[in-house]
Parts: structure tokens; C-alpha cells; sequence
């Protein structure tokens, strides 16, 4: 996958995972372009990647974006984390809010998500291996990169997830519009929130397993709110209760 | 402009809108395609507006859009409110909360808000004339269709336009970062809330003329949140506040 810009660049040298499988990273070829992007480069060097140069309009037919900003990386695959190592992570820390999609679809959707999970502190993102947009360089770009900043799932049975995590201590709230509102809830420091699919929601083998069905109270005649901001306005009121509202 | 689907169709006939106007609406010319389909061309036929039909193709053609379900809406414009009318109807409701777009740029951006500032039950939107998004296809497509169901405003002078609420009784609240974090403002009945462009935040001398200016705590080093994801957490703990937890 071809990823671009500068801080996408930055997020990735930032990252420290034995998944990251960079094949190589181009900058453009142009003489003095910025300061930052030398600065960018030696780091590149320093770490051993693989570094080339071609001309602008050289990268700019490898990603399709004109605000390349000199840089494309060019990634073997995104460096998805193992849901054993998302649970290990868990055990050592006493604040560990999490992201299960279930087969949430669109990419755009994903990449918002992961943007507003970061933001409010979520710890880990898990997805369903079918039926799910996977972490593509759109998503990337949506998430403004922040997609290498949180460990992210792929798991092939979300019920079963669900039954790993209260295992370990989790309680699961799965957000269903029958269910009761999200601001009654007083959620622990291990809270693990689910979102749906778009059209379905979430589904109902997995709804079974969650402890708690919670919903987002709206107006009336109104169908749905968008998953992103569904997921936005539950990862926020988690953080807002967890940081005692600081 | 042209708008597509059965949903948007209905929204568009149960709309009492002197500003609509309608050039004509195009039915697939397929026949027994469904009994919805029927009944919402008598609808349109009962209103006076001028139905047509042609083959899907020519459908798709307009709208560029596979999934136009048999019918196209073609739009002379947008049937925006004019800033006065929404004034006129503050005046006649105790609870009326209203959404200032300060230059929001991104059509996807205006959608998504639209349709959380619907389900949340906020009763306008006021956006720029000047480096605003407006409302086109594209948006009312992200809307789901609410695009029709809330008094959208554009007015030429976003700080004018906040001391005119002021005037009528509006305590006006700015989202920036630097602001008081939002779950510690007690909403009033006659809230007012500023988004700012996606790039730079609410324009100064538009913050400055705001009665508060609010933020959304988040974690450190993470430079923002997307505008449409700030909405849905801002005017859902608005309206949390104002129904009383219902």
C-alpha cells in the first residue's frame, strides 16, 4: 500500500512493531524542498529503511495525491497486532478502553473511528475479518494517520471475542437503538464498546454476548445516527467519565 | 441540482417550503416496478409538480448514482431559509438550539453534521456564504436525506450574525481548543454553538464576539478531532442536558 505525507511518514518512524513491513520510501527528487523532509530522510536512513528518490509527479502516480508533500511510503501491509498481544497489553495496564466493529463497511467510516478512538484514548480497535473495511491507505488518510498510533484486530469470530474479553475482565456494551441510554451507564476502567454494520447494526449472535445493550437517545422519525458519530459521542462521554472529567 | 433515491423524494414532499422549487421529477419508466414507487408519483402528481419518466439508464445518467431506486429530483437549488425566518421561529419556541458552520469547507463534513444536528434535535443551521461548503447532491446524500428537515441559513457575516442571536436572547458557545472543556457548560434553552473551518477553527473575530469558547478534552499529541465528530459530541450533550437525561 502507498501511503503519503509527511506525517504519515513521522507516525510510521514513530511506531515500534515487529509488523511493520516497510518495502521501501521515496522522496521526491527536487533539491532544498524543506529542512524537515531532510531531516525525515536521515531518520529513514538511520533506521535502516530502504530510501529512493523520483521525480514529483513520479509519487504522485503512485498514491493519487497531489499533497504528497514529497514523501510516499511504500508498506508491505498495514501492521495489523494480534488480539493475543491486545489482551497481554490489557493485563498490564488498569485503564484499557476498547473498539469492537463488528462489520462496520465503509472505509471512511473506519477512518473516522479510528481518529475519534485515539483521541479520546481508546487502547485497541478489533474488526471482523469478513465484511469489514480493512485498514487501507484511504483509511489511513481519513485517520490522519493516527491509524499507527493505536493497536488494531483482525479477528475472524467477534462472539467468541466477546467471551475472550469477559474473560479477561471486560464488561461489553454493544450500541443497539432499544438499549438503554449511554449516559446512564457508569462504565469501568475495562470497558469494551461495540459499533455495527451501517445498514444492520450490530449483529445479533454478538449482541447476545454483550452485558450491556446501551443507545444513543434521538428525535423521533429519525432512523439512525452515522456510525462515526455514534462512536465519537460514546468514546467521549467513556473518556469524560474515566478521566473524572479533566 | 439533481437527487436520487425514495427516502430523499419524501423528505422533499413533506416539506412546506415556499423556497422549493421543484423543475421536475423523473420516475423510472419500468412498469409495476413497486407499489412504493406508484404511490409516491401520485403524491407528486396531487402537488402539481411535473413527473416525467425515462429508462434507468437515463436516470443513472443524471444523478451518477446506481442506486437511484426509480426516481431523480431535479432541483432548481437548494431551498435554504433565510436567516430572518429562523430568527422569526426562535422567537415562538422556548428550546431552540442552533448550529453556526464558521467556513466549514468539506461536503462530507456539512452532511454528517447535518444529519447529528437532525437527530439531536438541534432546530438550525447557519453556515458562510464565503468558504462554506454548501448544499449540494453530494451532501444531502451524506444527510440521508435530513438535509430537508432542518432550516439551513447562509448568511454573509458569521460575528454579525452571532450579536443578532446575542440580541435575541442566544448565549453563543465557540469549540476551540484552548476553550473550557464542554461538559462542564450548563447549556441554556437558547444555545448557539460555533464549528470552525477544518484547517484553522473558528475565525477570530468570530470567536471573539462568543460568549464562551468550549473544547473537547483529548489526549496529548493528538492535534484535533474531525468537525463532524466535535458535533455529534457537542449537540448530543446538549440535548442530553436540555431533555433532562431522556
Amino acid at each position: 500500500m502507498y501511503l503519503h505525507g509527511r506525517n504519515v511518514l513521522r507516525e510510521i518512524l514513530d511506531l515500534n512493531s515487529k509488523k511493520l513491513k516497510i518495502k521501501r520510501i521515496l522522496f521526491t527528487n527536487q533539491q532544498n524542498v524543506s529542512k524537515e523532509l531532510e531531516e525525515l530522510k536521515l531518520r529513514c536512513l538511520k533506521r535502516g529503511y530502504k530510501v529512493d528518490e523520483a521525480p514529483p509527479e513520479k509519487l504522485y502516480n503512485l498514491c493519487r495525491e497531489k499533497k504528497h508533500q514529497g514523501v510516499v511510503v511504500d508498506l508491505k501491509e498495514f501492521p495489523y497486532t494480534d488480539f493475543e498481544d491486545i489482551i497481554e497489553l490489557s493485563r498490564n495496564e488498569s485503564v484499557f478502553p476498547l473498539v469492537l466493529l463488528d462489520t462496520v463497511q465503509d472505509p471512511h467510516n473506519l477512518g473516522a473511528i479510528i481518529r475519534s478512538a485515539v483521541a479520546a484514548g481508546m487502547r485497541g480497535i478489533i474488526i471482523t475479518e469478513k465484511s469489514s473495511a480493512k485498514v487501507t491507505s484511504a483509511v489511513v488518510k481519513v485517520s490522519t494517520g493516527l491509524a499507527f498510533r493505536i493497536p488494531i484486530s483482525i479477528v475472524t469470530n467477534m462472539a467468541r471475542t466477546v467471551e475472550i474479553l469477559q474473560e479477561e475482565g471486560f464488561w461489553v456494551y454493544a450500541a443497539s437503538m432499544e438499549g438503554e441510554p449511554y449516559f446512564s451507564i457508569e462504565f469501568p476502567e475495562k470497558a469494551a464498546i461495540i459499533l455495527g454494520n451501517e445498514g444492520e447494526g450490530v449483529r445479533k449472535l454478538v449482541k447476545e454476548k454483550a452485558d450491556y445493550i446501551i443507545s444513543i437517545p434521538m428525535e423521533k422519525e429519525v432512523d439512525s445516527l452515522n456510525v462515526s458519530a455514534s462512536a465519537a459521542i460514546l468514546f467521549f462521554e467513556l473518556r469524560r467519565q474515566l478521566s473524572g472529567g479533566e
